[in-house]
């Protein structure tokens, strides 16, 4: 079982990554003192996929889970559902002692974190991803929260998982379309922090586009190890940890502009890198070569079509991000592949020429 | 100026104590980098007692403060308050550099405390408290939070202040039951961990109940010093902050039993500490002579009469406490007049009989 360790001021944890391990969760928990009594939030779908899995190697010496239910999809990370939730925690009594296991994506695990960050002023949880998104992405370095009807993830807290448990076989039942969203993370991480995993991607990836085990087994370790590397250092984003959101700042502007859930959150991501490539290749920043490397790998990952958007509208919301201080607007771009930096442009025009030569807008 | 440090990992503030320190709230703020965009929430009544003193001296380069009113009140601490805040903060433009001023008693403390936790993460704020458990008590330690419609206080988050700013003028305006009911906390800190602070109250309990400011200023200082010391110590209730519960465990009981907003929070923790005492002195944990003396100073403050209560009722309270982990009922008893312990109280008849002796059952 691969274990990668996350070190944090007053807080440490394990991620552990194994194919299978969902079958031996209640013995993970309970090795670690945290069976006392057990709230599994997920979905009505997830959990008849993986009741059995979960629930028939559970001894008879420690209490059963109690499941809570929410619905699947983004409408769900409301303050809404939360509420629900802390009802249903203070009904079956639970006490600081209680440990909030997150079964489900990156929803679930938001959610779920939250509520966990917030009852009591704060109880253990554990995160165990189903999605290749929340196994190397969310389920990672304590960003929990919920949405607010203006805007996205604009409510939450810090609050570290005691706990990841990823299991790359869940990833097999995942529609095609999610797999796919989850890969350009991947990528991401390559660009912005791994050369050797940018060329394992580049060069593994008929097998990883197949799920075959072993190439997307070590796909998620490298990508959570980055992802643990980067919040160990910089737990509430003050520097370093500004570099995961290389393409999310269009990629977030993106979402907003077509709709949300009509773009995945990776697709979305995938046409911000192309924003940032392109930017950076613009600005003299990094080579043609490099460019051309991570262009040819996000597209053929396979990105949707966008409709029809215009450059003023996709600026709006860039300028709108919460990561915003004052009126700077800050970007990652690519140096070369492996390396990243930040940058303030205060030129918009560069941006919206960017947009056109990325082919966002047309 | 009286400056009372606090000393945490990875943060550190300020408590500053001054009568007419209320005018000087724009400098201070600005010296230590927090006036980018204020917010103060506040309600419609100390609103109006304060407006001119805050805003009369604003120097024209800050911008000026934005006031979010609340209604008055318990029931303002909800989930819903939170809510319109939050939408009221995204409407106003609030971002990361915004500073939350509470400006307020505990329920104005609690929940702007709460909000400014959990909006985008958490951003930076500032206690003002206007009431006297607000300053020595409720205003220091960054326990924030809201209620639940099946208790108080279930909801909520570790969140530190940036900085608070206590003002003794402010507390003539408070009504006299208010005034008194933030004694009993005063005297809690006395019993806990000060026999000097413990003495200076019964000596000084004249000029005390007439609000002679240099009294009174120099009661605040010396329990926001007591408070800022425990949970330097520990900030997350581990261990010693749990003595800060003196009296609290009956006190909630009882607010729960009386119907919330019939009985005041220092009230309901004046009954809570004769409570303890008389415990106390069964066990033979201290002398009659010190509980005779704790006695008689917190029923010199005038403890107003409870309603006919059953033990049963009281029980079941305290064992829904939040702070209950597993079966075990922990309790806060004097040994001396400055010094507590804590001890688990197996023995259900033992907690009867001392809240009939103390009087709360009859």
């Amino acid at each position: 079982m691969k274990s990668i360790r996350v070190t944090l001021p007053g807080h440490r944890h394990e991620i552990l990554v194994e194919p299978g391990l969902t079958g031996l969760i209640p013995k993970l928990l309970k090795d670690r003192g945290l069976s006392d009594s057990v709230f599994v939030v997920t979905s009505p779908r997830i959990q008849k996929l993986y009741h059995q899995a979960l629930t028939g190697a559970w001894p008879g010496d420690m209490p059963p889970p109690v499941f809570l239910q929410v619905p699947e999809g983004e409408s769900s990370k409301s303050l809404e559902m939360a509420s629900r939730l802390y009802t249903r925690l203070i009904r079956q009594g639970a006490d600081r002692s209680a440990v909030v296991v997150a079964l489900g994506g990156g929803v679930i695990g938001d959610l779920a974190g939250f509520v966990a960050a917030t009852y009591l002023r704060g109880i253990r949880f554990v995160q165990v991803p189903t999605t290749l998104l929340a196994q190397i992405d969310s389920s990672i370095g304590g960003k929990v929260g919920i949405n607010h009807e203006l805007g996205k993830n604009l409510i939450g807290a810090f609050h570290q998982p005691s706990l990841v448990l990823s299991d790359p076989s869940l990833l097999l039942t995942l529609a095609e379309r999610e797999w796919h969203s989850g890969l350009f993370e991947a990528v991401k991480y390559g660009i912005i922090s791994s050369s050797r995993l940018f060329a394992f991607i580049e060069s593994r990836l008929e097998a990883i586009r197949h799920r075959e085990m072993d190439a997307i087994t070590r796909l998620i370790v490298e990508c959570a190890a980055i992802k643990a590397r980067v919040i160990s250092k910089d737990e509430k984003e003050s520097g370093l940890r500004m570099i995961l959101n290389f393409g999310h700042t269009v990629g977030h502007a993106l979402e907003a502009a077509c709709g949300y859930g009509k773009l995945r959150h990776g697709e979305a991501v995938g046409w911000g890198m192309l924003f940032a490539i392109e930017y950076s290749e613009r600005k003299g920043l990094t080579s043609s070569r490099a460019a051309r490397r991570m262009r040819e790998l996000i597209c053929a990952l396979g990105l949707p079509r966008l409709p029809r958007l215009r450059s003023d509208e996709i600026l709006a919301s860039m300028e709108q991000d919460k990561k915003r201080r004052g009126r700077v607007l800050r970007l990652v771009v690519p140096s070369r592949i492996g390396r990243v930096s930040v940058v303030e442009a205060e030129d918009r025009e560069s941006i919206r020429a960017a947009l056109r030569g990325s082919g966002i807008v047309r």
